[in-house]
């Protein structure tokens, strides 16, 4: 049996990553791959419920070093219960999020950071191993435009991190970009500041030179 | 300001922590010693949170790289949020349980495991550097009669642990007794299987003892 794909979608608050990932995965199926659509932190039973933990409450709820733990085993759960076991059946696996997100928002977020882009990357190798996505989106977009667009949108509770002060946000854009230079094999970088339909084209033209 | 001490209390399930760390904090309040008691997983707002998450529900709800992150988590916001505030205070703390049961249920009570030790220790270091108690009882108890007391008392749904079979437990002794042979300055062994006035006197023969 061939193994699934597994590609991840990564970006600031308001990117477009959810709206992105559906009309990927409506292209892959028009072509005849079956996929999965996932999330983080979450996915699976236990790590939605871990999620719960890390996305309500204040702003300071956690230290970091909590923060990168709590991340780190929601991301467990989801690899052992959901990911893994959907990509030796075959399926493809788009996640709306994965480990590049803790170390842009835990490495880079609140000012560069090398003892937590340590803790984040020997934390990984714990839970993962050499496994890591085949191909990673990162949808790039200026912090004003998405912060802006991500409080409008939301009625939920779930705004920890869009409450974060402005500096946090361009701090992250800069870490998603650091991370995708040092691969830039494994990492497409998207403008996301262009229309749905034009990252959409964007998308595919990456996915289909690369994979 | 002179640091409190840092005492925590060890041992397999139903082996009389509870009964036994009130009769030790009485003793030291009676010293004109002044202690705050507290407990593991949990001590801590956001720990009780992950706390709950880790003694509910099935027995295998976690693998075990999930459950060392997760007791790290919990483990990292109590030592924050409280235990550290409260040692700087000049307040003893006495624990119902900390590192070392992760290291005992984890590292050896599915069997010695040798990366599930070091994984441990690794993320121990991460939340805690050099930082340890000053004095920890283990309280050493036959698992067949602990797990008895266990279970009859138990009138709550935290038992996940307890329902794990008897190789379990008896796997788990001989973790603690293990870690205490590493360092016996440390570590003070108590016959848990006594009656509950002679286990208390060995406490504090113990306690006077070391500190």
């Amino acid at each position: 049996m061939v193994k699934g794909y597994f590609i991840t979608f990564e970006g600031g608050e308001g990117c477009g990553k959810s709206t992105q990932i559906k009309l990927f995965a409506d292209y892959l199926r028009g072509k005849g791959i079956s996929c999965l659509l996932t999330r983080e932190p979450g996915g699976s039973q236990g790590a939605e419920e871990i999620r719960a933990l890390l996305l309500k409450g204040e702003a300071n709820k956690w230290d970091k070093v909590t923060e990168i733990l709590l991340f780190s085993a929601a991301r467990r759960d989801h690899l052992v219960k959901k990911i893994w076991p959907t990509l030796e059946n075959g399926t493809t696996v788009i996640s709306d999020r994965f480990a590049d997100s803790t170390m842009a928002y835990q490495g880079y977020g609140y000012g560069i950071d090398e003892e937590s882009i340590k803790m984040v990357s020997n934390t990984y190798q714990m839970i993962a191993s050499n496994f890591e996505p085949d191909l990673t989106f990162i949808l790039d977009i200026n912090p004003e435009i998405g912060i802006a667009r991500s409080i409008a949108r939301s009625g939920n509770d779930e705004q920890r991190f869009e409450h974060m002060d402005l500096t946090f946000h361009h701090n992250l854009r800069n870490g998603f970009l650091e991370i995708a230079k040092q691969n830039p094999k494994r990492y497409a970088i998207i403008d996301a500041n262009a229309s749905i339909e034009q990252v959409h084209q964007d998308i595919i033209t990456q996915f289909e030179e690369r994979l």
